[in-house]
């Protein structure tokens, strides 16, 4: 344990015995009357005055959070919670450093990977190794990029693929396509999964002796991971036939060096990370390979120049004018006070198909945790599920419920100004339905003018009576909309890191540790258990569900 | 109205006011001191008596709902709540092809479909028609497989796209990506959102002279839809020049002729279906044509018998051995008596990774409503969140928050005993680790049981004071297991009626209307009245937020 957080122990009471939490439960209660179309209307500034943005000379990168059911005093309430719950000195202490991962001993250091000042760990500057890894990082993605690594048929590499799990894919796999613009002569592929079938079908069109692969595990132990590799590295021999040959083949992006070794890797070609990189928080760190090697190290140094600027921001704004403080506040809000389980993130741009699963990760194992930072049970609600796909796809498919649906499920709507190739003025069609959901959202349509309409369109009196309750939509249900110019490797990355930093105040507030993953043990533990009985072993000690169906799939 | 939902809204009690309500009430009460573990020790034919299977020759189809917070009374009462809503007679009122679907007066017929009995709508058997389409697809599918059909220049289609969205988008979308093993020599692409970049991106790699568009859209106006059709059409005349070749590279799914033939399509390669097929029920009709091309008619004519198992098995089995009434019971249950806002359907199967998508729009558009069929505001929860992504991916993502947080979320775990092409004996780990995260949810690990690991562990009582409270498990997390043989057309056509009927009973149960989509109309509404202001119109009436948007995005 560290000492600000024992320090903070001390002098925190219990967030939910707080007056401040009793007197955010008066004002949810005070929020059965209002509604936002009232608010919008008699404060025709509402949007400035709940706005906020980044911006500098070419890049727009804002915030309109006035869509949400706050007022000022709520907003008020909210920021007075921050500040009791010391976010701005567990912030200073995670970006110094201190190790906040008290679990696990470690220190938190996503952010010196896109950093620009010395940091200390343990009494020593974590940022010349940094350095030296993105250089050998560049080195490396040049002389593929180039052509000038050769293959073991003397050809260069077309098409590489990244083997990994959980953070050492989810980060590549969404930036990569993200980032498809940018992309140069190399085709990025991910595997994941441990189901055979991944793979196959991803090596099926692919030519061993044109492909590259990254064992992406630090460990290098990672069950998925170690059985594809060993699989990829079968499929690869079945043509170039001499292990000599990996070396060309296979990178690692590990710190096991032995097990790297023992697999035919060349260990100048294994990348590694640090103890105080999160799986969750990797696609920094040499993690980034793919995306370096798919837009090039110029373009991925501009995707962690946005993570720093959302670093700076979090770090030099007040907690007032602050975005993930802001977003991390109307979130919990929502999940504690109006008992929102779910939150949807709804990206427009297609190449953000995978920005919600990526976040799943980053919010959900972070949030979802059920003990304090000091042990105890909480006594509130934590993290919520995440979900979304994009836009215009994601309306023709669940905003049924959204709209009209029994929960409140707060969104955030992401959308670009300008398109990469805009198409048959595609892209204002888009935006007009971002654009519109929101409002829609907010405002929805009354009874009276459900009844307008339908008689305009020459309905009969029983025909709208009936009909009429089905087309109503009570509205009140919150937004954020985030606007950015363009989707540049600069702006994901400061999209990333605003999502970061929310879950990290979020965490804060609800005094949970955000950087181990404790839950998710307990299923390895017993997979293992359970995969020697697959294989006809004798059966385990199982409650009759789990032994039934080990019976079923052995066919007895 | 039709008549049975008249007759049945007389005799039918507010659900929520309902004697078995208040006894459902009554029985959560008591669930607060049982634990799922102390269940099974007690009781070692717990999995026999909630296992329900669906048993041929060569194929398994179980459903293992022993790992839910059900005990008989529980089970009892639930079947009670699903007769007094006339579960039955409601689906009887179904599969005969009557007007259910009120508010639009329609009847719901997928079903018939995948049928072989005659179905009468408003006194025309309507299955002549269907099997007229199906013979059309027949020959076309058998016309672009063989090579038959040509391209302008005279060569074979190697590539289809499906243009369509929502309902023409994600069926067919994750049937193709499910089915791949049974694939010939066409690859299939879709593109739905507006988002230009997704055409764009689609159609990078492909040659307009071996390319076939399938434009899906009922009406032929569906807006995301109709603009990338005509860029489609843009991209193709840029290489093929003659409008008249449109022809042999667009086919329409519509019942539209007019708009289809100005388009350039011959109406003879129009296929259509009926006003009784909703969007998200519709890959059984000529919507599945891109699934027909891809794996053949014979494979698709599986899909639909896979889905007629699972309608015989609704109809025919006693609500007590009723898959889908059963997880429909249990769902509800979650939803309205835990509080449960989301629930999770996680497939193992790599190949399955778009099935929670397409379940998103079957369970959220069907059920998030918010007013009863006789047009009441609902008086207790309706349709939770679904959200999902394969297997093990999963398990190093958000399954934490399922373990660990501090919300309940039922999931569905999906699998199958045999895969399509192992390798490397990782099927058997894939499947240790399916059976090893439904009986790590239910059974846990208690403080104890983490005391003694960690002391054998050898570690200080100290430390593992600290340490042990995040490495406990509460278990008591519901799961239902689904077992099938191998994913082929049958078995993806019984999973998918399975979940179909499942939402239907549901919907039965908080008597809302599961066939309409009202939700999505105010969207598209306000849409319209923006685009042109951000094509310099003049400003429009919005509230300041949507004002301020419309102005950054057009840089003033």
């Amino acid at each position: 344990m560290t000492a600000s957080s024992a320090s903070r122990q001390k002098t925190t009471p219990k967030l939910t015995q707080s007056p401040t939490w009793k007197a955010l439960k008066d004002e949810r209660a005070a929020w059965k009357n209002i509604h936002l179309r009232d608010l919008f209307a008699h404060d025709k500034k509402r949007n400035a005055r709940y706005s906020l943005a980044l911006d500098d000379a070419d890049e727009t990168f804002l915030l309109d959070y006035s869509k949400n059911l706050i007022r000022p005093q709520t907003l008020k309430l909210l920021l007075k919670l921050a500040k009791e719950a010391k976010v701005e000195a567990l912030r200073d202490a995670m970006f110094s450093g201190e190790k906040i991962n008290h679990t696990e001993g470690r220190a938190v250091l996503h952010t010196a990977l896109r950093g620009k000042t010395p940091v200390q760990v343990d009494g020593y500057d974590v940022m010349p190794d940094i350095g030296a890894v993105l250089e050998r990082m560049r080195v490396f993605a040049d002389r593929v990029r180039t052509g000038k690594w050769k293959g073991y048929s003397g050809k260069p590499i077309s098409d590489v693929v990244n083997i990994g799990i959980g953070g050492s894919d989810l980060g590549p796999a969404m930036a990569c396509l993200a980032l498809k613009p940018y992309g140069g002569n190399i085709r990025a592929h991910f595997v994941s999964n441990v189901d055979p079938s991944q793979l196959v079908d991803t090596l099926e069109d692919l030519d061993p002796a044109t492909t590259l692969f990254i064992v992406a595990s630090k460990t290098f132990t990672t069950q998925e991971t170690l059985l594809n590799a060993q699989a990829a590295r079968a499929w690869f021999l079945d043509t170039a036939k001499d292990p000599q040959q990996v070396a060309k083949h296979f990178v690692a992006v590990s710190t096991n060096a032995e097990a790297v070794a023992a697999f035919g890797i060349d260990t100048a070609n294994m990348f590694g990370f640090w103890d105080w990189v999160g799986g969750r928080y990797s696609l920094w760190s040499a993690i980034g390979l793919p995306i370096a090697l798919y837009i090039g190290m110029d373009a991925f140094e501009e995707l962690l120049a946005g993570g720093h600027d959302l670093d700076t921001h979090f770090k030099e704004a007040p907690l007032d004018q602050n975005m993930p403080v802001l977003m991390a506040l109307i979130g919990l809000w929502y999940t504690n006070f109006w008992d929102a389980q779910a939150y949807a993130v709804l990206p427009y741009e297609q190449r953000l198909a995978r920005f919600p699963a990526y976040l799943q990760q980053l919010d959900m194992e972070s949030s979802g945790k059920g003990i304090t930072r000091d042990g105890k049970p909480v006594t509130c609600a934590t993290g919520p599920v995440l979900f979304g796909e994009p836009g215009t796809n994601g309306q023709h498919a669940f905003y049924q419920l959204i709209h009209q649906g029994t929960a409140l499920i707060p969104c955030d709507f992401i959308a670009g100004r300008e398109s990469h190739n805009d198409v048959n003025g595609q892209h204002a069609v888009l935006l007009s339905n971002f654009l519109a959901q929101t409002e829609a959202l907010m405002r929805g349509k009354t009874l009276l003018e459900v009844q307008k309409e339908l008689t305009a369109e020459g309905r009969k009196p029983a025909e709208i009576k009936a009909l009429a309750p089905h087309k109503v939509f009570p509205g009140n249900r919150p937004t954020n909309s985030l606007l950015y110019r363009r989707l540049t490797p600069r702006t994901l990355g400061r999209l990333i890191a605003l999502y970061e930093h929310k879950v990290f105040v979020q965490g804060v507030l609800w005094n949970v540790n955000s950087y181990d993953q404790w839950g998710v043990e307990l299923g390895k533990q017993l997979a293992k258990v359970i995969l020697p009985e697959l294989h006809g072993g004798k059966p385990g000690n199982h409650d009759s569900s789990t032994l039934g169906l080990i019976q079923r799939i052995l066919g007895d």
